[in-house]
């Protein structure tokens, strides 16, 4: 194993150290409960955003906090659920007048961690609810859900649901406006190596050397098949294959176009898929009329990416459109 | 060789017609040049700032073109400098009436290049200077170097100039600024793996499963030394060890610091070493005033890391501060 770490059981605390020192005026950090919140959270007049999930995705969702995003990310160990308790903590210290949305991309171990979450929250009289996002077109069952799986597109739900909450909604708007979203997104990755957890030591799974996986999920599950290495081209053709009948897209619609990276490729191939993908949407009559090309949804470092497309319509545009301000900045 | 590509040869042109795809109101591609600029570019009223180098270091330099930042962009092929007369092509369509700074990261080939497009543009009648950047105290002269090479803090110099000029300051002002960032940043590396260009399909040096290279330079130039895998506190502690002595940094010291990625590395282990570096620094009187983590100034996909100290006075803080608007946004 060739990483950055100390004791590998360390490895989300001491990065969660890191995020909260390089944000000592917007971000703070509790360590019992594993969690970075807002620094001016919770503020009584919005709707408070909270998303979970395990570490190995960054930076989703620890690196999202800020204002027009999350208040609070509650972050487990490494492809680990959250605690529930941990999830209680963090939705209870941000919570406000107007309440707490639980965002939670769709997996067993998350959902019951949320949901558990939720009812705690709930005794304490706290108004909570919870989103589930699945965007994954890849399969329909997978190794650790039912259903299918969210991946890249939670970014556009946690978007959305981040710029509506800052304009004063309720909750119930908020929670409308992320399943609208959760519902005209689309998502499909592909990987070309496996990923190796600090814990672990060894690779999640073995691919040969000309080998990649299509459908892959963000944990190294399983997608819908593996097939031999072949050009960029026609890895995007598949790509949208997959994800275009799928809602469908069609022509005359205006789309959000993300190339997500899973973290160990060079944002240099990811803007050459964007390319090769915006022009074939651009042959079909569909208007790449936003881009987003870099790592948002990862593991680890895992070399592979994953398209996703977002039907817009004029309040899902505007709130994509809505100022942001997150951790990872890069001025 | 596991890439994202069609055919290996058209790995760049491929790459920048995305960028091109993503950003079509603010964006001009040129590709009989290879060229990026800013849609609104040339400004009479300012200074435009060109960079160019070999490719395979995305975001640098076609991805931080944008308002108070580059003006234009013109990078070689990977690992290669540009042919001078693209560099001057370059130079002729955003030259403005205050000038053209050109800025080169100090390898041979890139010096000669850009050296060569300055004496082209002054036959022009152009006015046009050039700053070269020498921040890694890795090694005093290298494989493709004579003096120190230009890595990441490159980012520094890059910025204080693009918010120089953007207020309106002279081409000998913005220059001045360019070189006084350029000697007050150090930076260090280190790579874990090597990297694969495309066009040649194979590693550019070999690392054994346990070794890494202290010091490598952007293109996998050899470092000070290799050595066996370290925990992360020791290789924060050897890159520190080179950098803070070097300017030298000192109690009472603010600084900008800057965990830069190599490509291959995820963000969680980029954010684990800052927050090692952070506190080591604070540990020596050293204030870390402005934190800059993720992927600057890269090497393809080579897992790896950069350590980058800028000392601040106030008005490089000032200008670190400024507003900029670059390619590869986020929102």
């Amino acid at each position: 194993m060739k990483k950055f770490v100390n004791d590998p059981q360390a490895f989300v605390p001491e990065m969660l150290k890191g995020i909260a020192l390089a944000n000592p005026d917007t971000i703070v950090y509790v360590p019992e409960y594993n969690l970075i919140m807002r620094a001016d959270a919770p503020n009584q007049d919005k709707v408070s955003i909270v998303q979970g999930s395990g570490s190995g995705h960054e930076p989703a969702h620890v690196m999202v906090v800020g204002k027009g995003m999350l208040d609070a990310a509650c972050p487990g160990d490494v492809f680990a659920a959250p605690p529930a308790e941990y999830v209680y903590e963090t939705a209870k210290r941000v919570a406000s007048a107007k309440g707490v949305l639980l965002l939670v991309n769709n997996y067993t171990g998350d959902r019951m961690a949320f949901e558990m979450a939720q009812e705690m929250a709930e005794a304490d009289g706290i108004v909570c609810d919870t989103l589930f996002i699945n965007d994954d077109v890849a399969v329909q069952d997978s190794l650790y859900t039912v259903g299918r799986r969210g991946v890249a597109g939670n970014f556009f739900v946690m978007k959305a649901c981040g710029a509506l909450a800052e304009e004063g909604a309720s909750l119930a708007e908020v929670k409308a406006i992320g399943e609208r979203v959760n519902s005209v997104t689309r998502t499909m990755g592909i990987a070309l190596t496996a990923c190796t957890p600090p814990a672990k030591g060894s690779p999640l799974f073995e691919l040969g050397d000309n080998e990649m996986e299509i459908g892959v999920g963000i944990h190294g599950e399983p997608g819908r098949r593996r097939a031999d290495l072949v050009p960029a081209d026609d890895i995007v053709a598949e790509l949208l294959d997959a994800v275009v009948p799928d809602l469908p897209f069609v022509s005359g619609d205006r789309v959000a176009l993300m190339i997500n990276g899973l973290g160990g490729t060079p944002i240099s191939e990811l803007y050459l898929l964007f390319g090769i993908a915006a022009q074939r949407l651009e042959d079909m009559g569909i208007t790449v009329a936003r881009s987003y090309v870099g790592n948002y949804c990862t593991s680890l470092e895992m070399a592979g990416a994953s398209l996703t497309l977002v039907k817009l319509d004029e309040e899902i545009e505007r709130l994509l459109e809505a100022p942001a301000e997150i951790v990872n900045r890069i001025f």
